[in-house]
């Protein structure tokens, strides 16, 4: 195999209380890629479409190839690749963008090489992708982008994280409103400090969070998605925020909070129905101030990327 | 029935990350409280034994009253009682003493009126003497006296908490030094902020604890058992506490960290013999100091209070 075509998933970090340890998979968006083997040593980006043309097809400063030359170094090769890049999904969104490219392409190279290492060990090259989008090697996205399902990230030094298991009539609502909200601003707004109570607030809620998942206990799910530390600052940057947080846990939504840096919204809802109904619900809260927005109903993608071609 | 004997267990809070959020019930140590009805509306603590004359009788300041008559005034009750209380663990310890006196007085006088309130309901009132113990009416000790188990409290107001299901061969160590630590001088010297670093450490333990717990993952309990918030500071007030710990996971602990405010340390271990190998050798430690120590090996107790006679 020669060529492959890697479609790997959007993913919504922090997940209300779980600031950098909590990130899902969802089955749409992502992003595909294209790698093709070369006859020298060159990484190359050919092409990236859905960008507007705002990503750079320097090897060394995108975060799809970043991971790959790693990649590549840590286990001695020097295979060459050609790397397409589709964005499927907006940038900058909160919906794991870098994340979806950064592992879909090392996932991708591992394949063609006939997978010298597991899946789960590309983790710290899908990472190096993270610190060139954002400054910071969390793993928040690119563990459950890569993984499928929710990953808790328990500690980052050592690096150790598992998956838990999820109701099966879980369904996460997306909406991205069209405006840019910068990753790096995003974490500089947030404080260095954050108040005991609030620690032990949140703990509460990372707690009842896991055990709701786990007991497929709804009403616990829903009542733990509060953040007391993160959203109360970065939801200043969106507009319409608390209005259509409302009008999603008003259409029967358990849930309500920014996907990762934002500006995109998730909410979790009982069944998919539901889940439609809290989309249309947000989508029309936003569209009363002129916002335009694109929106995903999705199970939890317990699959992570797969191979499309 | 116009008397009764009840026994409300010891409880371990914090359980190291989830500081007033994690508390378990074990089946030794525990309180013994005996309670008749007398012939008017009187409460009277007639005896105490096992604390050296250390708690008052009066019945508006001991913790084994107040939640008594906070309860019959809530339920409208005239009817009074004696209270002779046995305490079997020793004060001040860490080990929820006074939560244990505050569960079997309210469970005892709910039993004699034929259980008006159930159990679960009894929460607030035995919370009353966590007020009158410590000056905060914290439910980490409380809730899993009175209800048995490993009890997480997601939230204070609204008052939310929930069981979690834990393995079967989990078992306790338990280890009391026979110095004093004051609980108030323990939450005295903890901080009022807290790193953001540092609180996503501990929500990420906070996470492996309640996750290895309900899927019996030995391994991830004990890696989630590193608290990065409060065992620095309180760990101060207990002489040779890190080499304690030491030999407790020498021995074979999964983890080990202080029970509540101290100065008992409590350690989980995978089955009864693994656990009395590192009562031993904690017990020891502290000998090669001249400390003496009580200590208990325990398995979770998921019953809570009960009747004995």
């Amino acid at each position: 195999m020669d060529s492959i075509n890697v479609f790997a998933p959007a993913t919504v970090a922090n997940v209300a209380c779980g600031f950098d340890i909590f990130g899902l998979a969802v089955d749409n968006p992502g992003d595909e890629v294209i790698v093709r083997k070369r006859n020298d040593d060159k990484i190359i980006i050919e092409k990236i479409t859905g960008d507007d043309g705002k990503l750079t097809l320097d090897p060394t400063k995108n975060t799809v190839s970043v991971p790959i030359i790693k990649y590549l170094s840590q286990i001695d090769s020097k295979q060459g690749f050609d790397i397409v890049l589709n964005k499927k999904m907006p940038l900058g969104s909160g919906l794991g963008s870098s994340s979806a490219s950064s592992v879909a392409g090392v996932f991708a190279v591992n394949k063609l090489l006939n997978s010298p290492l597991e899946t789960k060990e590309l983790l710290p090259f899908a990472m190096e992708g993270e610190r060139i989008a954002c400054g910071s090697a969390h793993a928040d996205n690119v563990a459950p982008a890569l993984l499928g399902g929710f990953v808790v990230i328990r500690s980052y030094a050592p690096l150790d994280f598992f998956q838990i298991p999820t109701p099966e009539n879980l369904f996460v609502t997306i909406v991205h409103p069209d405006i840019e909200v910068n990753t790096k601003d995003a974490r500089h707004i947030l404080k260095n400090e954050v108040s005991m109570k609030k620690a032990i607030s949140q703990m509460g809620n990372v707690g009842g969070m896991i055990a709701g998942l786990m007991s497929s206990d709804y009403s616990l799910i829903g009542r733990s998605m509060v953040d007391f530390i993160i959203e109360p600052i970065r939801s200043i940057l969106i507009p319409q925020f608390f209005e259509v947080k409302m009008a999603a846990t008003d259409a029967g939504a358990l849930g309500c909070s920014i996907s990762g840096a934002g500006p995109s919204i998730f909410a979790f809802s009982e069944g998919k129905e539901t889940a439609e109904k809290v989309e249309k619900a947000m989508k029309q809260q936003f569209e009363k101030v002129g916002i335009h927005t694109n929106s995903y109903v999705s199970a939890i993608n317990n699959v992570g990327p797969k191979i499309i071609g």
